[in-house]
């Protein structure tokens, strides 16, 4: 299985699953328990409880499904949706396409506000379908904040505020995959009803849990959604929620506890600086990207991205090129260009558990496989570029200080 | 979180999870990989071949699906069956139960054939409702092997032969959470049509991976049944399967790494001598309770089962009390009475990765628990009967002689 | 490497290396570190203060050094001796006999006083020796206060009180390697001057800490020992720790944060609940050998041991047969007879992080492998006996009550 | 403990101990097992096999020691040579002064050839030694093949010549503590007689194996030599060679296995490949000097080391904050001038299991902490250097083309 061995670490830039930090690996290096002794449920109150801070929520409802993301979309749209029910959804790239996809599986009435890739969700169009949604058709508006196939993170505070400028009562479903715990994201302040995320992405876990947090409002409308859901329906958990023992089947014991390590490395680097650390990674990056004259996928600054860079590439040069020979020649592992940008970009990802010095070695690798594959970069430039910002910016480690 | 330390080792005799062998923990002691290098297709090719072993079957297409045995079943019901489907299901105990209510949550017309909880499926009534259904309203028959609550073995032979014997074409849909890789199970030889396990249960791993394996009939009757599914989808596993890639979302990257483990400890000891050691298991464990004057909540012989035994108490004792003092004296963890025997029985998990000595080890400890609350149980005595028995029958570690 | 697996865990049962748990595991699987950053000091800071609560001196001082057993005698001896010293040696076992070898080789003068193998030191021969060395010739008594080949502790609270009733200044030192963080030791109060460890008996780590103690009389002694070292050189050590540094040479980063653990553990659970446990598993082992109608080695109650007993077989049986059917068969590891004792005796180590339940288990193994080589034991008295002490007395534990 | 967490990995690279690769760590994270087992002799014995590779030797003896470096070197010594026996040793930097003062502790004549750090061994002064020494006074020659402190390599292949030349019989003892398994050494092609390393260099190890070759002459030198000495005593190890059981005293099992799985990697990439990757950051960490404008402490070309470099920083700059601000904001351990270089040199150690992407990483923090203390370097000026030279000499992975 290790047939693939290279020397030295992987330097793992996909944006997820992403690098486990060694006290969470050490956390999760453990026999398997009884879910139903007094232990695991003592321990799920906690983990409950602080989840929610990564949310920014007080008020929400946190749920630890053992799934994946797509199960979390899933858990999202069931719980709050009945077939036929109108969302407004945004296609910008190949994620909220797929959530695109499952919702029209799912059988609701899917609106699709599509972009360019590379662009943002169309607000404008938003406000005027809420402008036009007198007799409020549109039950949900689905978004992904931070898309994660081009790099595009989107305005979620806007939306609110159109939600809010019409007082249309639609849902206000995020994808917060590949931002929760990395951008800043403010459940209650935006008024988001289900907020959800993967374990693999910024909190830095293996893959397994589809953390989803409802709120009041999204709880209210799950008594009335008709949405067919068994597995993934919220009011079986919400019932050994009550009884105290919180799990209506059994979780992965080895996982709660690396959440548990996960969520206590969090607050003790700080959330908002675990966001800052993020801010850090995505300026370097582009300006790298700057120095070796190369394009973001992002047409804006406004919708930059901090935990995920689609690079473009010039015609010339095939992206998935520059993806295997990372793998092949230099131990790192970049994001492949997805579908309508396939060939086209290649994605750094920087998010999760990681600093800028891991940053400014795949920074020199992506160097010297530019070089590699004929595109006339100046080897150090990006380094240099990003070294400049980050010599000014990089805090001390409060902890070593 | 290690607030409940207590000294040694836990004994872990839930029926799951279950404990997990030193070379799985090892092997999923790593970091996240990317799910896109050639690496993880490579090796996963060999797990969904590998796996097919377990189930006895070279005609299945096996899937391996971030989820816990709850999704598993509904994975086998809604690629299956279209909404209104007839299917006849079997009550017997505690997870039966909730396969039924998921049954019919998930808007099936299921026919429910109950038995006292401690027998068998009763298959004669199944017999009837073959014979009577000339028009074949039956689309599915529904059966655990193995009930977990109960401890009771179904006779899946048996099954079978009345389905061919009344020439029906009703799927069969097995819930083996409890039985793959530790009972005798043939996919092929007995027609299951939907096989399906969970990693934490014989194949001795954390919970994660619900594992379901699909007959050619099964797969055939995917492409019609209407059932709404999106994340339970086999199509989405059968398109990334073509295209070599095989995972239409995230793996966790340990539990395919620990899953290889797994079945390589398995093929190592060999697949029947696994199961024959849980035979011995379970064997030895009766003889402890015949001893203890206790009685088996299975009913006949012909249902016992080699994974679980539940064991009845005196209705002067509380089986809730002994399961508490398990964990709170002897660091053992028992399994509850679960429903209509919670006070009435004790349940000892002896399945996965587990040894005769570690077994005499806990009977030795469930005889000093029946003397705490009450029971003039004669201590020594089980431990005695299991020993006569083990001592005549457990073989040389091949390895080591 | 792993040929030699076997289903389930090792019953691991030999008195050294022993069990480690699952916490300390877990704090070991870490990558290096420099251990010349600000936090191993501190980190070493916090070891050597709460080492020494394990020997119960508050005037000592620890050394951990990168070594074995043999090496912290060699430790003990070269920095408190000089060549041609007469040291006062008991000869009762191979440990003991291997301790007095290394004297010899180190050129002291070794007054050996021979016990049969089974007995303790005899202490009349030393009160005979000190009433008459008038003119102290006697510089050091060397003794080990468990004998780990014939389960024979020795009563250091007697040495002391001889050595005090003839006012004689020689130095104590005590081999603890069996008993330190086990069974009762008082290092203040039993004015011992160097007493030793290895962090692979009851401490439950890995081999390659010898952990050393030395009293301020031995500390003042080393200053004018001329025995030659440099490795094993306190002084060394002691530069380090003025300087704050604290290494003369590299420690293992992974055995410093086992220890860490493993210390935690002790404290946590209560180092006189250690003991006490340990206390309860010698009566509960030697109950059952009782029980099966055998004799323990060691000849008088008095010496009785708490974390080792050496099992005497009748003629007719090799014991080497039985250490070997219980590897092959059982997978269980006993300890071999050694040298004098060998065939005639097996031992059954119980020291360490270990259960009643775990040793349950391994005295029920043991009774099936007496049936295997042909001595008619009757099957199940030993865990007779030794639960219906054990019941009585495993007290609840206090995390979980 | 982890109180001094900083976000994403530490960027290790003192020049030992070094990073240890993940299948290292696993192999590591287990249970203890009785080392009289079966298992652990078979696998010693492939070890022993196996560690002869990394010395290059066919005639070698070699011994795993439960010791540092520090306990190699008096192996070497105490068990070739006798109190009073002349060495010839050289003294170049602080290990080679260590070593220095341990043969003078241990009561050899030492005849001290000291250069100027940063120079290499005088060998000219060891000509002129040899030439004159007709009596063949001196019994050995002492040299460290890498002098970790300064950076610097000694040429052993000229110690041979004029060891040849002057037809002197004198022992060769080499530390090669920072240059085995790294650097080129032909244990036998240059005829040395004991060759010595440390698990956590070169290995890639945790600390506590000191790994030490010996030469049928040293071998035969031990029978006479009278050096005290009983831990460090090939003749115990001998013995139990014999016997097939391996271990005098019990050794670490995780390091047995760790070693396996190391040696394991490095027969993988092969041994000559894993020195080329040594020889390839050597040379990039030079290229990346030069740029700064920063001298090597290493005085001419033939001395350049390719497991270490020492920097020398201007007179205004205390090197020693150099490592500080590493660690305090970079989370980067570089390694401290020790003695005579203290506050003058920094230490980039590049030895162990590491790749070129991370020293990449390592040199871009070096410049921003030069930056940081006031030293004028162009950012990205090293990286550009280093990398220019990478891009054409780093191969493809082999494993994965």
């Amino acid at each position: 299985m290790d047939y693939v061995y290279g020397p030295g670490k992987n330097h793992l830039f996909v944006p997820g699953p992403v690098n486990i930090p060694e006290p969470v690996l050490r956390a999760m290096n453990r026999n398997n328990e009884d879910y139903r002794s007094p232990a695991i449920p003592a321990m799920t109150k906690t983990l409950l409880e602080d989840v929610k801070k990564i949310f920014k929520t007080t008020t929400g409802t946190p749920f630890l499904i053992p799934t994946t993301g797509t199960g979390a979309w899933e858990s999202a749209l069931t719980n709050t949706l009945s077939p036929g029910d109108r969302t407004v959804s945004f296609l910008i790239g190949q994620f909220s396409l797929l959530w695109i996809d499952q919702q029209q599986r799912l059988n609701f009435n899917v609106d699709v506000v599509e972009s360019e890739w590379g662009q943002g969700a169309n607000l404008d169009i938003l406000a005027e379908k809420l402008a036009a949604d007198h007799s409020h058709t549109i039950k949900a508006i689905c978004i992904v904040h931070n898309e994660t196939a081009t790099g595009v993170t989107n305005n979620l505070a806007t939306v609110r505020k159109l939600l809010d400028h019409y007082r249309h009562p639609a849902l206000l479903l995020v994808d917060g995959v590949s931002s929760i715990c990395a951008l800043d994201f403010r459940m209650d302040e935006w008024g988001v009803d289900v907020a959800l995320t993967g374990s693999q992405k910024a909190l830095s876990l293996p893959t397994g849990l589809g953390i989803v947090c409802a709120s009041p409002k999204a709880l209210e409308a799950s008594k009335s959604a008709k949405s067919v859901r068994v597995f993934f329906d919220w009011n079986d958990y919400l019932k050994f929620y009550k009884l105290g023992t919180f799990w209506p089947y059994t979780p992965s014991i080895q996982l709660l506890y690396g959440l548990r390590a996960a969520l206590d490395l969090i607050f003790e680097e700080g959330l908002d600086n675990v966001i800052a650390r993020h801010t850090r990674m995505g300026k370097a990056t582009r300006l790298a990207v700057e120095a070796w004259g190369l394009k973001n996928c992002t047409q804006k600054e406004e919708w930059y991205s901090d935990t995920v860079t689609a690079v473009l590439v010039p015609p010339y040069i095939d992206s998935a090129e520059i993806v295997k020979r990372a793998w092949k020649r230099y131990n790192m592992s970049l994001g492949l260009g997805l579908n309508k940008v396939a060939g086209k970009v290649f994605r750094i990802g920087h998010l999760g558990n990681l600093n800028e010095l891991q940053l400014l070695g795949c920074l020199a690798g992506v160097e010297m496989i530019l070089k590699d594959v004929g595109y006339p970069v100046k080897l150090g430039s990006g380094v240099a570029a990003a070294c400049a910002y980050l010599q000014n910016n990089i805090p001390m480690i409060p902890s070593r200080i």
